[in-house]
């Protein structure tokens, strides 16, 4: 199929290229000009404008865009709403929150238009492994779109199936669901990253605790001195809690198991927080999903004035002087 | 070689059955003589007590002992420390503290016995995909004991190599690890069991979220109907949380998604509880452990006596009653 | 001061009495006429529409709102900001979201209308002990209300002073503080609502170890049989934990130790999520926040379908049944 | 009455005071001449040695051990159950784990020694204030050092009787409770702590929220300029939230509301940890005491192992670069 791409940073770039590879045709836009050159010399057609772009699409004019959630996203959308006709699809590939995407598909359909929003993971190895997607939106449309997502997908691969299962629709096992109307995509993608926190809190607390157990810190005859790039190799093989985070946890330790390059600042996104947010509408109890991300949260600051605080009532109450360790 | 293995249950049948098929040979012995004759049938050797077992082995004699952590493994150890001789090996497999692995070394040293304690990870898969196991004791001891752990790890089989790793030690690779000193391998499988803890309770979290989205307590347009068994067929499939609970929790939703004859009163064994000792022992934040720990016990009651006294007090200061919902 | 008075259940109507006995002029209007004629017993005016409130109230009117949050609160100032006429003032004196204030404030500006906003803490016991209040709006507002608060305030009553403190507006230590512009005063409310729920399962959790410390599923030497209603009358007295919510505690347990005819089922408001909300837009860590509110969600569900898959989980991997307890 | 106190730092020599203030007589000793010496100059009888100390008393003699837990309270306790005679009392006064009070009971009865635990809360304020004191032994011995405990404790004072109040035993309300047998004392006394954490950091969260509400960091019309010192003021007064720790609140912030000179590293004692231990053993899930123990954890450390292997994972899957903020 014929496809316009906006916004060529890693994950656009890749997913034309996965798509072109595929054998679809794609009409590629970035406000930075270079980012659309690289793609031309890979034989895609380049745009210099979201109106180029779309004159160079034949109806019904598919656009994916591939842009950081929020303004720019927001923006580019507003754009295409005037630019697009009825009958256009406009794919919302990034990580807006749902909410968004409700509002969009009721303000554009009036126009004719159809919104679709695609939760995408996969991060930097999905153009060789395939995208995992999540996606909402009308059942037509979507399945018009079939061949696109059938493209990003991994497949079928050599994944075991899950004993049991017999569905008559296979899109999930070949790694695309269509989750719902506008923003059930997106809904389910951001609880998979809010699924994601916690795991990969999990592993941290639990990697800190063997960390910790080596240090020079304890009483002599309470340390190891545990390799845990030997740990986290053991773990993948019949444990457990073998997973891909594991794979990559194990690749960084093979690296170096001290981890000093990394300033241990963390980064959140906005999906952590709306994962909270949604189970707080929904009062469902999220300790571990919560604990996650105030652990990033924490990270990125030195001391907090919640500490100080804690810090003045010792005082208060015992003449505690807290000095730094 | 020639191993005895104390304690025929579910695990410890699953490891003679592997070991003889891996051509090793089988000494065993339970309580219960049923489960005895059970193996025997499968071509092992039976013994009808300690002694019996003792007896029929050649020195250096193994003793696999796998039997519940606690009051079991203690008073079956506790008596091999009287029939073993110098030079015999005494395993604990089973899930004991690790502190106990320590005490247990250096009581059992004096006499020439050498202990060596096994964390085994696999649950009732072991048998086919083999154990991953993490071991402490001595090196010469655990060398010796090479063959048995090589026949009983799952080995390099298909999982992908970790990039850039090319360790001298590539036991770590076919499924097993030296861990250290007598109690590492315990230690190790202990912090297992607790990142074991956060990841099921993240993916519980999460999937509670999806599920209560479809509730029909929500507003209807608030409401989305997602299909839990293809959100989780899909995130196994190229999306950065996958991992073998998820598999297993795939398959469970295949079989019933609404999971409604799980009771919802959920176990926790010592290695959890062991695992926020060791934590605060070494004054590691571990909220993610602590809180899937926590919801286990919430699980085993109904309303608690907390809760009570929060209703008591906003009845004192607000006047609020709290009625059933 | 004369002052409108628009919702009288147990707030809005001892508000009413409180500012009546201070010589204050209430003209009182709620949908209920018996609302309305008890206290016009009393000798408030009473109203039977808010425009007939608006036709009792000389200019410049104060319309005081004490109806609870969202549509209630909501649709009542809407109709206000069509009777009121410039330089009237409304006041928000419910549990509203701070964010509505804002927006609120500066929809009515442009009509000369003021708005303040009154975060009221005091519950039942207000009308005798007088409410502590946080305000938000205009300086010159606030100041022009000041009669009204500093008669609804506790006043300096006998608490204590602050050692060291001589600051020149000395109407916190009256009770009520001016907070800062719109929204201001229900933003401080909020997070003292948010530091409530932490505090009460501070307590509740430690009471709940107190008390399963008596219970007979402990093995008899490891059990008390501790007297709670004693434990805290002590803490009461020279504790660094003594505070207002442990007094109600003391009496509850006085009036039954068991606390067995509370349902425990605990509701939550609005601003205990509010404060997770704005904890998330300022990236501060909440942990015990939100493990009080998750208390609270849990409290009102049974067996959750997170318990659920944990056990189906446990089952995938181990062969666990998990049966009630 | 008379009594030897061992151990004469902050709050021993102001037990010893207060006592001596209350007409009992106090034979002082400690490993620091000085301190001895400083007591006798007000009166007291100094011992240079326990055997001095032994010496100077009659029979039967009482022994208020106030030293810190561990090592030091356990060595000197050894040392007392050689030099003391039958019928005499040892009070443990410290924060001495309640298990090893139950040891320690057991291994003095034979001697026909009589052993007390005594919890003591009031910090630098006791000597004024009097102390909160919850106590474990035999119920005669109890009985018989009463003098000693009503004059430590507060008495009825100028503190609210909790209303429908009216036990046989007044011992509380004047400050004091015979919690149990041995041990029952310091377990009342370690959950109080564990409770305290909790409350600590409710309000900690809640002032780091609003202070964080005044940040730069916002967008300016999100922003407020919120006075933390009357906003701590105010809640003293007729709030939910008022408290003695809500006071020391105050009063530091009047003082110097940037908290700057507290470094943020805030030390922890055995008794929050302990507390967690018996939440453990009796299952009880206790996340605010949880979390608020390891808000502590964290502050003493700069960045976690932890967090790195966040980074490690997210610059694995997404190409992620953690830099520092």
């Amino acid at each position: 199929m014929q496809i316009g791409i906006i916004g060529l940073g890693r994950m656009g770039a890749n997913i034309a290229r996965r798509l072109q590879r595929g054998g679809h045709d794609c009409v590629v836009y970035d406000r930075a000009a270079e980012a659309v050159t690289a793609l031309a010399g890979e034989g895609m057609t380049g745009a210099t404008s979201l109106e180029g772009l779309a004159e160079a699409l034949a109806a019904p004019r598919i656009f994916w865009v591939m842009l950081p959630a929020g303004d720019p996203t927001e923006a580019t959308i507003a754009q295409l709403s005037d630019i697009a006709k009825a009958g256009d699809i406009v794919i919302d590939g990034g990580n807006t929150f749902y909410k968004d995407d409700i509002r969009r598909a009721k303000a554009l359909a009036p126009k004719g238009l159809h919104y679709v929003d695609v939760g995408t993971s996969g991060g930097v190895w999905g153009l060789e492994r395939g995208y995992c997607m999540m996606i909402g939106g009308e059942v037509e449309t979507v399945r018009y779109l079939d061949p696109i997502f059938d493209c990003l997908a991994p497949g079928l691969g050599t994944i075991e199936r899950t004993r049991g299962r017999h569905a008559a629709d296979d899109r999930a096992e070949r790694g695309y669901i269509h989750a719902g109307p506008a923003g059930a995509g997106h809904f389910v993608k951001m609880v998979h990253n809010g699924i994601e926190y916690g795991l990969m809190q999990a592993y941290a607390e639990g990697f800190d605790i063997l960390k910790t157990k080596n240090s020079t810190m304890l009483p002599e005859d309470e340390r190891y001195d545990l390799d845990l790039r030997d740990v986290a190799e053991v773990w993948r093989r019949g444990s457990v809690i073998s997973s891909w985070l594991l794979d990559l946890t194990a690749e960084a330790l093979v690296e170096d198991p001290s981890l000093e390059h990394f300033s241990g600042h963390v980064a959140d996104s906005g999906e952590g927080r709306w994962t909270i947010h949604a189970a707080m509408e929904q009062a469902v109890p999220v300790s571990v999903l919560s604990a996650a991300l105030y652990a990033r949260y924490r990270s990125r600051r030195d001391h907090t004035y919640a500490d100080r605080l804690l810090s003045a009532m010792r005082f208060g109450f015992g003449g505690h002087v807290e000095i730094p360790q």
